[in-house]
């Protein structure tokens, strides 16, 4: 879409999408090659559902690509996770464990009960189906705008900032791809910078809470920086953060999350090369607590 | 657009217009209609200026309208309006009178204002060009979904939905046409079921401060009732709106204000006549500490 903010900005807005965010691109494109590839539930290796570990956006992805599919999906929630998110994911049919699991154990919960159900997984980055889904919202938006000299998307694990920049690469190799991220997690800047991939310590504390994975995936390391399909990754600090969170309620009158916000906030901030730009706004779920703060105590 | 709330229905979202409401439709078309008529600036009616009484979306409506065609514009606001909506007035390029103007002495002063600098009054709604301009919106939504078969929009002076109605029936003589207003400011519900023009006691209080007006106009009337071109009145408790207002928000992830909920809140509560559903959502400018409110304390 256009705004009246800059004629040369076009912005994709991810929120629009059904859940609210990016993650179903990759989630159904995931899922639907799972049940492709094994044929007829017959199939000996037929998927007997599907399994995520996510505290947001992916869980209520893959609940709803399964249920699409007629696949029972099995969700991994920490036990601090915001109960509406809980309730959302829930609420697509999926079966949410909460009990005992944490960020820190979650992975190793995950292959238990992987083992004991025979789910498969569907990763939330580190995924060639998942990666090449989320690439086609940066796909469609250069179908509406072919001219995009530049794209900026956010960058968490990389799933939507590699399938972005494959879209875009194959569409123009001339096409500037940049990733953004919080300054308080920026391992993807580090990974950029030193050529090989660098975990956080810990997960950063940030308002975009939709990038607190501590280290991008080994395949989007692999387009983005082995490959060199990503031209730059910009950090933005929590103030800019914020400050395009507004402007993109109150001017744009889009109800973005914050992680939505961090493309807008390198453009706000005249961080991103010059050119005709687009912005993958990536999400709409937001805690309205954190929200309502930050509209009314700028 | 569509949403994933319900798959009949379409929704125009008027607050991704510039200055975010429907009112540029309107007003632009009046004040090139004006300039249009007169041909150039030497004829000895071509408007000085123009100018408006507003607190609201109409007056960065016309200060926008009028810049784009490069003729001055003064704008009167009450004394106790939102300081930012009057400052986007002002950076629009408009002159802004503020000083002794109330809600009881505006229309006085204007015909004083008018008087002393020969300026051309655009009127909010009782106005044809307005109305014509207002009926875009619908216009577009109809050349979208041909086949719409229920519109419903807000209805304060009416100019919006007169000007829907006569683009809707115009497409098809089936489409069912619904104001929707806030059951505290409910003057057009009194003047459709009485067949005249009712006027409220005093501006209404309600969480949706665009259709505050105390009566529809007479062309309005004229459009609505007199040629039954509207077919139904329906109104909406402040809860209703409320709760139009979070599901916008937190759902549809629209930015919009109380004013622009109102069709929602009527669909929402099953108000509205069955069938493929078209709303207008007039707008986006709401008042932020209302919303915070109603989003964090529902």
């Amino acid at each position: 879409m256009a705004t009246d903010l800059d004629t040369h900005l076009r912005l994709k807005a991810e929120c629009f999408q059904v859940t609210g965010s990016f993650k179903p691109r990759g989630a159904f494109n995931a899922v639907l090659s799972l049940v492709d590839r094994t044929g007829s539930p017959a199939h000996p290796s037929h998927p007997a559902g599907v399994i995520a570990v996510s505290s947001g956006n992916h869980a209520q992805a893959v609940a709803l690509a399964a249920r699409t599919v007629g696949l029972p999906a099995l969700i991994l929630i920490p036990d601090d996770a915001n109960p509406a998110k809980v309730a959302a994911t829930r609420a697509l049919g999926a079966e949410v464990i909460q009990k005992g699991i944490t960020f820190a154990n979650r992975e190793q919960r995950l292959r238990e009960v992987m083992a004991e159900r025979g789910f498969s997984l569907v990763h939330p980055f580190d995924d060639w189906d998942v990666i090449h889904g989320q690439g086609t919202a940066a796909m469609e938006m250069l179908e509406d705008e072919p001219a995009i000299e530049v794209i900026a998307t956010p960058v968490g694990g990389g799933g939507l900032l590699s399938g972005s920049a494959i879209a875009a690469k194959s569409h123009s190799g001339s096409i500037k791809v940049i990733g953004v991220e919080p300054e308080t997690a920026d391992d993807a800047y580090q990974s950029w910078k030193t050529g090989s991939v660098q975990t956080l310590p810990m997960a950063p504390v940030t308002l975009a809470d939709g990038v607190r994975t501590t280290a991008i995936g080994q395949r989007n390391f692999e387009v983005m920086f082995a490959n060199r399909l990503v031209d730059e990754i910009v950090t933005v600090t929590e103030e800019e953060i914020a400050s395009a969170l507004r402007v993109g309620w109150t001017r744009l009158h889009i109800a973005l999350e914050p992680t939505g916000a961090l493309p807008l906030a390198a453009h706000l901030s005249g961080k991103l090369t010059k050119g005709r730009t687009g912005l993958v706004i990536s999400g709409g779920n937001a805690n309205l607590e954190t929200v309502a703060k930050l509209l009314t105590h700028p």
